[in-house]
């Protein structure tokens, strides 16, 4: 079963410092809820070649679930606090009912595909945030990552395998933990750049960064550190764009090759850079 | 990352014909359901050594689930029907809280995992079953399984991960499938048994197969073909006891070493068949 040529492959790779490309492509709600954005935009990653990962966030279902079983849902700052009820729905709408319709569908598109949490493999091990770290709010089961184990998805990928991840990882002690899809796709893509040349594309509403909030053709095609700063300066950005373009930046000091923002609808122009917005160090 | 020492292992034992020992074990509802006997289980699974799969099936979370939300359950002489709602509910609880559930406790136990369902990485392809296939009974989204790929699970197994599959398959057009777990277990010891000695162990609330119903100590230690004839023959053998003997039969005829019945809590003397019913050909 091993493939010989494949490790060849592999070890001229990294003696060459040729790294190979892997996608990380994490898309949200928008997608999600929508029976058939989700449909076309899974027939269009399968058609995308090369490594991939795909890390999905939760949507309105799990609202929705927990409106129908009476669950009263706390927010504390426009956030959802994750107490044992709302985990166990989470739970299983993320890791169950989302994560595996998506691998099924990746399956009739030809697409292999293997879904994640992280706890599966240990693929992510996170604490319970830490009220003192979240200015004294009990979020309850939510987890900040602590760090990410790609041991056993580097032999999925190599078989062509795509790795679909939900955001729900583990402490190492039984507890799941509800962790933010963006942070999840970002400490993955972080923690492969040793290995792989990674493009991590952030799938939102928009068409990319946009300099008018209120015209989607207004994209900035590509920003790097100094653009980003004179942007700022001139309150060109929209407020709400610069904590993600701060996460971007971050991955990018973390060894990720490039950042991509854009609209999942676009996808197979967004891993070739021909829309969205590009975030890169220079 | 490719441990060539453990090419050469694989390599030498498939020359040898020397088989290593695979379990694969299956755990129902009695175990599912109870909190501390499941955490109990999970301790003893782990400390087993060498390569395992663990099935579990689902438990009464589903059909509490079901109520809660006024979902009805139709059954049609004694079996769940599963329509599109209670397919969406099963693949929530049993591949969702279930299964990962399992998974994050075995990891605090020191033993890595991963859970499947049998659309992850194609493990599973099964067929909605015909309603010609089951005396003209329309059982709804329930998979008949076709065939079981383990060329991704083999070198999971070989970096010592448990697999952890819930009884949920896809037909391989996007559809998600409810199947038995009994079924499941027996297909994935099959398909595995051509590499590996498999040991396949189902776990239910009896210490064995008894000879008397009534007396938990009255199990027959070893059954083999003549034996299960002469049983039936004198009517010493409980009558729904006779299709479980006979799957396992099926499975030893397609090449599974031994198969075990017992109860889950002697799990460390039933890897041992130091406790339990231990099926064999002769």
């Amino acid at each position: 079963m091993i493939d010989h040529q494949q490790i060849h492959d592999s070890n001229a790779a990294k003696n060459n410092a040729v790294k190979e490309t892997l996608f990380v492509i994490k898309i949200g709600g928008n997608i999600i809820d929508n029976t058939d954005k989700l449909e076309k935009f899974l027939q269009q990653f399968a058609s995308i070649h090369g490594k991939k990962i795909l890390v999905h966030g939760g949507g309105k279902l799990a609202t929705q679930l927990a409106k129908d079983l009476n669950i009263e849902q706390e927010m504390v700052e426009g956030r959802r606090i994750t107490d044992a009820a709302t985990l166990k729905i989470v739970t299983m709408v993320y890791a169950g009912y989302i994560n595996k319709n998506i691998v099924a569908q990746l399956q009739a598109n030809g697409n292999n595909a293997i879904g994640f949490t992280g706890a599966d493999a240990n693929l992510i091990k996170a604490h319970k945030r830490l009220a003192s770290a979240s200015k004294g709010i009990d979020y309850g089961f939510v987890g900040d990552v602590d760090e990410v184990n790609i041991s056993a998805i580097e032999p999925l990928l190599s078989q062509g395998i795509a790795i679909v991840v939900a955001p729900i990882t583990h402490d190492g002690k039984g507890q799941l933990l509800n962790t933010n899809a963006d942070t999840i796709a970002q400490s993955i893509a972080t923690a492969l750049s040793k290995t792989y040349d990674v493009v991590l594309l952030y799938c939102f509403e928009k068409n990319g960064v946009l300099l008018d909030t209120n015209n989607d053709d207004s994209v900035i095609a590509t920003i790097n550190q100094d653009s980003f700063k004179k942007l700022k300066e001139n309150q060109l950005i929209f407020a709400g764009m610069i904590p993600k373009l701060e996460n971007a930046f971050v991955a990018l000091e973390k060894g990720v090759g490039k950042v991509i923002i854009g609209k999942a609808e676009s996808i197979l122009d967004l891993v070739q850079a021909k829309a969205g917005t590009t975030i890169q160090n220079s």
